[in-house]
């Protein structure tokens, strides 16, 4: 069934960011090993650690591929540890692994949550039949380790309440439905579904039940209602610093600094232009927490930070190839998305509901949409997404290509030009030809039906039917 | 105009979905005449009444068809009718007389201001001159009678208020016309536009009087701001049972068991897979309800169920062919609308509306738009939508279609490479025959250049032009 | 690179609303000069005066062309001019210039915040690189403009607080980002943006920072909570009569009613279609407030009126080619656009929001989304929207050609039907030539080949193979 499945992968499309295998070696590599003949020692040291690196770095293709053969149970462990690691659009499960680590420093039951969250997530993707690469990537477990941990940290009802597992698995198993449904729609502007099933399928759960639940009470959540006490002498500098990590913590719903700094280094062992990008839009985070007058203490929470987090890193190298241009965007998207996060949080209070990371969604698809004039700011298409350094070899590649096609082209119109010159001596040689069989005395009457057939042979080329004068030549 | 009046129909794909005629026989009936000889007394009998039955279940569609040489008015009471089953997916006028009487028995205003509801909305379709298939369908009447029943229902003016009837005209003739701009954008993904019209239009009307109105005052609801009262102890099973069928009657807003009875009977007229599937629909909303912790009133009001029942009939076998697969889907879906329900019904509280039908729409189109690599789960093209018995048929016979296709293209692939062989002796023996000629001694300069334009002619078949080398040949 | 430059047009298309040129001249002139013969004095002066006319009314064309010239701080203050017409489909800088003074004499330090906002989405676009002709005709400059003006208003620290410009150059300069997004969007469906990006990011602004802030605190805006005292008796009718100017004017956020005349004014020098539907809005959207018991200051303040200006302006002949059922669309458009608004304004206010202008965009939306059977009612493509007046020339001229064409089909197929017979009546003769010479006794062994070569060639034309026979006719 070539069709449906065909079309069916193209509506995955969004899902599919990080799947493609890497049919070339990283750029790194190649770049060394340009320098062909004798290697110094020192030379071969760096190859060597580089190749090292490239085994755990990136989306670790290799360890990937490694792990098609093996048993179904370690090829789930690896695929959960990818969706983990995807919420930051990290595509590693070494990642994943540290970021599990780092959860489970936070609270241990949070890291169980998350973690029956993704396993379950991913196991519902394989129940719907979803596309088996994009499961591999992570892909349908990101919005499901949120789900669990999210469900869990805004849970009222305390830690070890086990009873919460039961509308966290039914939920984690709505995120592939969610995740496929909207996917059919962003496809078509090309664009991914981010978090959007993990911030329906939470703030569902959150409003369904709310603070006045008997079996799955939420925290409780109001809308400011005076002037909160802000005084610029009480500013803690300290904390205002530590807030940067406790913001890329709280992508994950955590708020202590040391998660937020395993979380960093998770993010600097696949992608350091990631990492950067996280730490400068946890930063943006802060500064517009200030500018907008909040109350400290939400800076220093993290709440300022971590949705500018993500959508710097999307905006900054991941969804777009990284140059100047857009890194300058990527910070500009940081600052419009912690002016809508407050938007959205002050909003969202009403319903006693959290922000979630519905400001980074809106603000990243938002700055996804533009159209610009300028080449510098190339939205790669959402098929070839991988991470920041390897599409901005794409992206290099390509421009290249481009650059080569244009100067083939310009040298193929010249040739082209000079074999036309060519074509129009020989036409004229066989035009005067004809002209001189026509001229020819020996022409008869036979000749002259034989002539016919021809003048009709070269008509039937181009009008594709007999002319009628025949009729008369012949009899 | 053959041009834009089939764009227009392209359009409104979304509102025509039971309106294709019924070509073939009912597959029962087929079935059963399919022993040709000597069928016993009693298979005629049987026979005899399946094609009664088939008369008026269904989409009565040899009624319709026998209405359309009927008087305008006479049409217009039939698409009225059709229009008030199609709240619950029929198209069938006599399951909309069994539920106006519903209506009746529950409340003479209420189902007075349905019927001009519906009325309206038709007579705006009709000015509005949209597709007169689908008005005939009753596709354009659904809106209406749901505005007009549950302006009333919500209405904190009493009964029999008459100036109720001056927004209540308004927003019915408002609905064609929000109906096709829904239609416009949900037929992008081939999707119906369900009951969206009418929730915008009551939730317009609702929070643009609000509770405190001098003309228009709305029943006053407010969000829950303290713990429900729930003790176990005091359930009351028989209610619970009750609330089934009061369920199936909150579609159109009414809270007697009887009158739910009634549209459980008019269900089973027209299709026992739509009845099933809204009981089935109404006992997952209460369970759902239980879950949750809901208060046992808004359970035994059958606000838990009617969101539930539509989600049920909607995926289960009216847009997606009825499978077991499908099947667990619609429970998954009843499931998901009953949690969004809960979820939605507080968010509205907050501005003093009702949840309307936004959780059955919002569930049922988030289910229609997965993709999935399974074909146990086949969406229905809209424009093949009719019911559930029949959704089946279409979906088998394509199935058979598909099958027997397949077995042709393998037959037909076996029967090219035979021919090939054949036609490659063939080609064999003709170009000996071709060589023999070529070298007979009596070819002379005609000959040859006989020989030329018939090699020629060949050319020209294949390469339409024609070649240099004649000119040589001629001369 | 021509590829992305055309699908980025086209992706902007929903911008570039009122830039195409006009080519033709005006319809009025062209009627007069109709006239060819000896004009009397009368006639000629009329005719220049419509000239004259022609120079300063519609888009002003010619100023447009001369301005492209001109010094670049000209051209921009012509693009910011025009900006701020176009908040009222108005491309129009002397209209632009009028509408300016209209806000001096409302408030010095609104108008200054309002150019400000102006200049700052055009700058911010020009940067961005949008299209060209689109800047030019002030379609990136009107979200700027209300930008800056409702943040003024709504501001609660009072005129002349200087630090107010950081968010409105910030907010104004995120326009472009915004429109083209959105315009991503509505393109695909060939619709324009309309003033969502104000609502957009002025909702984003004012609530992201909320009553209770210390650096931006806006004016307190709370739900209703009580029965408003409404006495008939009381109803001041000069007030109500003054509401419609007044109704004008706050589509700019504007209470004073000598502001509002002064917007007709600019208004009607540019297109008296647009200056009487502006007026009509106003006064359906009163009497909406009337039916709907709205307390009376609201309507005197002309919060009922700006939205169903907009609308009646977007539908009455703007984005519908005007015919009577289009007005009558319009007036509809325009009182469910102020059912819209009280519904919207009543939600919004649970937020501390005002409605903005999100009424009016909603609701043209659904009217302009509409597909319906009747011709009377003709979308633009939105590439050949200008001014109503022009709009009307360009529906004329498609009908007019629509009528040539279809008359010349006839007439051609006319034509085909005598010519079929005539080549009937060839073909007989020819076939009875063809039949003559196959019984003519002459016929030889070379005969009967040409005669194969010929038949051979009559199929080739028909079918592109060489039939087998031949062969057997060779030999």
């Amino acid at each position: 069934m070539p069709g449906p499945h065909s079309s069916q992968l193209q509506e995955l499309q969004p899902l599919m960011a990080v799947i493609h295998s890497e049919h070339e070696k990283p750029q790194e590599e190649t770049a060394n090993d340009g320098q062909p003949e004798t290697p110094t020692s020192l030379q071969k040291a760096r190859a060597r650690f580089l190749k090292g690196v490239s085994y755990f770095s990136g989306d670790m293709e290799a360890f990937g591929n490694w792990m098609k053969k093996q048993f179904f149970l370690l090829q789930l462990l690896d695929w959960v540890l990818r969706g983990a690691a995807q919420v930051m659009f990290v595509n590693n499960p070494l990642s994943g692994l540290i970021i599990f680590g780092g959860l489970i420093l936070q609270n241990y039951w949070w890291a169980l949550n998350g973690f029956v969250g993704t396993l379950f997530a991913t196991i519902s993707a394989l129940i719907l039949q979803q596309d088996r690469g994009a499961i591999a990537a992570g892909l349908y477990g990101y919005n499901g380790i949120l789900v669990g941990l999210l469900m869990a940290v805004f849970s009222n009802a305390g830690n070890w309440y086990w009873w919460l597992l039961l509308p966290n698995v039914f939920m984690s198993m709505m995120c592939p439905i969610v995740s496929s449904a909207l996917a059919s729609i962003n496809s078509r502007w090309d664009l991914p579904v981010f978090t959007l099933p993990f911030n329906i399928l939470v703030c569902v759960h959150m409003v369904a039940t709310g603070h006045y639940n008997h079996h799955f009470p939420q925290v409780l959540i109001q809308p400011r209602s005076e002037l909160p006490n802000i005084t610029w002498a009480n500013i803690d500098v300290a904390k205002l610093f530590q807030s940067v990590p406790v913001g890329i913590g709280q992508v994950y719903g955590c708020d202590n600094p040391w998660t937020g700094g395993i979380f960093i280094i998770a993010l600097f062992i696949s992608s350091p232009i990631t990492c950067a990008h996280a730490v400068l839009g946890s930063t943006v985070g802060m500064v517009s927490g200030l500018a907008l007058a909040a109350p400290f203490e939400n800076i220093y929470f993290g709440l300022w930070g971590y949705n500018c987090v993500l959508a710097c890193i999307a905006i900054g190298g991941m969804f777009y190839a990284l140059t100047w241009q857009v890194h300058l965007l990527a910070m500009t998207c940081g600052f419009f998305c912690a002016y809508l996060g407050s938007a959205i949080a002050n909003i969202m209070s009403a319903f006693g509901l959290p922000a979630c990371t519905w400001p980074f969604c809106l603000s990243a698809l938002t700055f996804l949409l533009i159209t610009t004039g300028t080449k510098a700011i190339f939205k790669l298409p959402l098929a070839k997404v991988t991470y920041p350094e390897k599409n901005l070899c794409f992206f290099w590649k390509l421009k290249k290509q481009e650059k080569m096609e244009k100067a083939e082209k310009e040298e193929q119109q010249q040739k082209t030009t000079e074999e036309e010159v060519k074509v129009n001596e020989k036409e004229q040689l066989k035009l005067e030809l004809e002209r001189m069989e026509e001229q020819n005395s020996l022409s008869d009457a036979l000749e002259r039906q034989l002539e016919g057939t021809y003048i009709e042979n070269m008509e039937t080329d181009v009008r594709l039917h007999v002319p009628e004068e025949e009729i008369t030549n012949r009899d």
